[in-house]
């Protein structure tokens, strides 16, 4: 936790908010804070600044917070990944949270396990938290947008051509295609297959909605690696 | 699993090896494997090629084998890493294995907590373990060399200006310094911190053994994610 991250919910005044969940516990057992110390925060949506330590006890911390600063920017890039396995997913949500992906889009795709829909981690506040999570990590504020879509078709179809107009589309997928480019200045949507890769038809529906496919090298990597690889080697 | 990793032990004939630990679970459970079905294999620090499965039962798999092509090839890097904390160790072994890393050194650093010098995931069996795993995803046969460094002075005064020697020698450290290069063609000594970062004087000592400080943008990555974006950008 890099970044005290705040919501309005926090606030007893203008400038004072109290802690008493794991952000606490945090403070207490992890940072071990002390009174009068300044710590990096930051407000959920807004801005980021310091928060000074006014009083630690075992059920409560209070803090004088201050915002003067914006968050990073994030990156100009949608990224459609086929929906992971749940622990991968989780590790996924933090990965793309961190790294400043502002809208990921999870995906069906026919190597997708069906199982993999019935996880309790797709829910909103199990989401949410695996979010918060990694923009604590990267000292960020603003929450990526999620979008699932359970039907590959409809939505290859039907809206991906809207999200990929003016973008540099990209499909990552292995064979005799063009490596991934390198420090792109455009906006750009990716697509990152599942374990086995995209089916040729997927690809095909993926390649009409605008989305080229690009090599990622000989070697096969779990999709949080490709993610962080890719999206490094992009921007 | 998209490699079947085999040593010496594995054989029964020159073309002929029988699997009977988690191997064989993985093809019954994982792959679903079918006798006759043509699979990835590679020997280890060895060819690649592939095996058809000869017969497959509850507690034993023979696979008829063959190596016809080298592995993929590694960067040319040498990864110093500030000792990670266990459990992320474990998954940075994998990536380390996967990216195509051939020498790591786990450095002690004033950040890394002394305990994590006392855990299991160190001993040569734990890290070999996590090791075949990275290999097995990206399809590679060869292990990296795992190098351990418990103290820091002594190895960054002597055996480091060896090791850099000819190389292009990076430090990841957040400040106002130069981003990290990318696509170089030149070998690489890349050294990268602790959570929280190397403190000042660690940072002058690796410039004093020819590592210079690269920043790599705002953002505070996890270890595993700065060493896969970090390679992406670089390679």
């Amino acid at each position: 936790m890099n970044l005290l991250l705040l919501d309005q919910a926090d606030f007893v005044a203008a400038d004072r908010v109290l802690l008493r969940d794991r952000r606490l516990t945090h403070l207490q057992q992890v940072h071990r804070a002390e009174v009068g110390e300044s710590l990096k925060v930051g407000l959920l949506g807004g801005d980021m600044g310091s928060g000074r330590l006014l009083r630690l006890d075992a059920g409560e911390a209070e803090l004088q917070v201050s915002f003067d600063q914006p968050p990073p920017a994030k990156l100009p890039l949608t990224l459609l990944l086929a929906l992971p396995r749940p622990k991968m997913l989780r590790r996924v949500l933090q990965t793309v949270a961190t790294m400043g992906v502002p809208r990921l889009v999870l995906l069906n795709s026919y190597r997708v396990e069906k199982s993999f829909w019935q996880t309790p981690f797709l829910e909103p506040a199990a989401i949410h938290e695996q979010l918060i999570l990694g923009l604590e990590q990267a000292r960020d504020t603003v929450l990526p947008e999620v979008i699932i879509e359970k039907r590959f078709k409809p939505f290859v179809e039907d809206r991906l051509p809207q999200l990929t107009a003016g973008t540099l589309g990209l499909v990552g997928h292995p064979g005799d295609y063009p490596h991934c480019p390198r420090a792109v200045v455009e906006p750009v949507t990716l697509a990152i297959g599942p374990e086995g890769g995209w089916i040729p038809y997927e690809v095909e529906k993926l390649a009409a909605a605008g989305l080229q496919p690009v090599q990622l090298g000989e070697r096969i990597l779990r999709v949080e690696t490709a993610v962080s690889a890719l999206l490094a080697r992009l921007f």
